[in-house]
């Protein structure tokens, strides 16, 4: 049953991205619910205004990926991914391998629709390596999964690193992206890389703090998964949760950026997650506590600062 | 003899900025060896085209200073910080509260001018806090220098952290600069966000390497005087250190762009500093080296890149 092509499940951009990167050492077969994108890439070799490598196949059959595939990178918005692992599970057997890529939060038996009414705990919270867990029967966590996952995706252009730590790894992916939004509303507004590295650094700060109280230790955070993609996504304007910011800054409103953008972008549901997680658990998060305001309530950004530059700081590392 | 002046020793551009900042809340007596520099300042309130507070009083007189202030900042290049402090101790009285703000090291007893047969360890390498003790009778570290120095700095617009890591934060702030030279050559050739993302996140495992080998725990790396500084450096095209990187990818040479640099960048200095460390020590720091061999020895920055990308990194985070 070993097999030679790797699949993607999930024709979005990042899907889209790390497929072209499988292709460097893979035959590929991507996932689309979508016919006319599956046509698109098999006819054209385009998506997403990206080149595809001719090695990529796309299927909007999902027990082709399992048939065809050991080794499946599933890359879905995160409020559709135990919808798809429903779906995909009926296939799945002992020797897959699943590595995902989604960087966001799965709720249950929560009306997100209420947001006001969010009470956010580790108890109805899970991260994507969770909710795969749950919804298939067989799933072990290999410790070759980061041999492979390399081997799948190492090149002369891209270096994968490995950490043992999936629950402060899976958490640092989906909490940076709402740090992200902050420092594109910084830039939005003109203001220097100086506040948008101390965003940066008190924002880690308080994704330790979220991650602690969901049980994971700080090693992750630290870095390549923690650290460097939250630099990465706080500092290019080709991020989608910073351009949130951007447009969060130049005047529109989070309804208006929702409607007008092409993918989801995680930050804005990982926002009112945390926002209730910080309630829940008493933490001292005033970053998340001001994005959340601005971001939902139209609180004035230069108050935001006001309040962010007063706040009674105690120790200024105090995670370790 | 407690005084509301403050005082600041070296007029470089830093220093500068402080003395503005600290003018918020205080009157300032900037001390410059270079009496037309005193004299721009008194007579044009003008100086490294910065506008300077009318607060801030110049002297080319360093016993006036000890004289007039209770507080002070010294703010001068690494490679001189030594004798300034041997100059100064005469007038220092046990009273004096000293803050420095030089972000490089000191080294005793080692011929710089003969890079390659340097071979720096904690034995001949100090800190500008050290060399503070070491040359003034009665230093005390307070425990309240953190909360005097908020008050003297704090304002609406400028938030001071502190931390009781002294060595660590020393440590921090020198060798961030070693890798802003770094982030400004993948700056210069053009490399995108993700790549500087992850120089600085491997950077800053490599500074706390360093750390360890020295004394200092991981803590003060982790906050506003590491990770914090390290961002905000690596990322201006204003950080000297950066400009470094920048005018090196471009194809100028070290020697040229040290000459017509107006201000020494430090991190130039401590690279040299930090590659005799790592060879002292034993420690695996590829970035550090790789800086070396293009800085110093013209090797060429994509062979530099092949070498990180096929590096064999161990764990990802190994330093808590």
């Amino acid at each position: 049953m070993e097999s030679n092509i790797v699949g993607v499940i999930g024709a979005g951009s990042f899907g889209t991205a790390i497929a072209n990167l499988l292709a460097h050492n893979n035959d590929v077969l991507i996932f689309s619910r979508n016919p006319e994108v599956v046509s698109e890439i098999n006819t054209q070799h385009l998506h997403k205004n990206i080149v595809l490598s001719p090695r990529i196949r796309a299927t909007s059959n999902l027990q082709e990926v399992a048939e065809q595939c050991t080794l499946i990178f599933p890359i879905v918005p995160s409020s559709s991914f135990r919808r798809m692992m429903i779906n995909f599970s009926p296939y799945l057997r002992p020797y897959h391998i699943l590595i995902h890529g989604t960087k966001g939060l799965d709720l249950v038996g929560i009306d997100e629709s209420k947001p006001r009414t969010m009470n956010v705990s580790r108890k109805n919270m899970f991260t994507m390596s969770e909710v795969i867990k749950q919804e298939s029967v067989v799933v072990r966590e290999y410790k070759e999964v980061i041999k492979i996952g390399q081997k799948a995706l190492n090149s002369k252009h891209f270096h994968v690193f490995g950490t043992h730590q999936l629950l402060g790894a899976e958490l640092a992916g989906a909490l940076k992206n709402v740090i992200a939004i902050g420092s594109g509303i910084l830039e939005g507004k003109g203001m220097g890389k100086n506040i948008q590295a101390m965003l940066i650094t008190r924002g880690l700060t308080e994704m330790i703090y979220f991650g602690k109280a969901l049980g994971a230790t700080p090693e992750a955070f630290l870095g390549t998964a923690g650290i460097g993609d939250l630099v990465a996504t706080a500092t290019s304007p080709n991020s989608r949760n910073f351009t949130v910011g951007l447009r969060l800054a130049k005047g529109e409103s989070i309804a208006d950026i929702s409607k007008t953008m092409e993918e989801t972008a995680e930050g804005i549901r990982t926002l009112r997650i945390t926002r209730s997680l910080a309630r829940h658990y008493k933490l001292h998060t005033p970053i998340t506590e001001m994005l959340h305001e601005i971001v939902f309530e139209g609180f004035d950004v230069e108050k935001a600062m006001d309040y962010l530059m007063e706040y009674p700081y105690g120790v200024d590392v105090d995670f370790l």
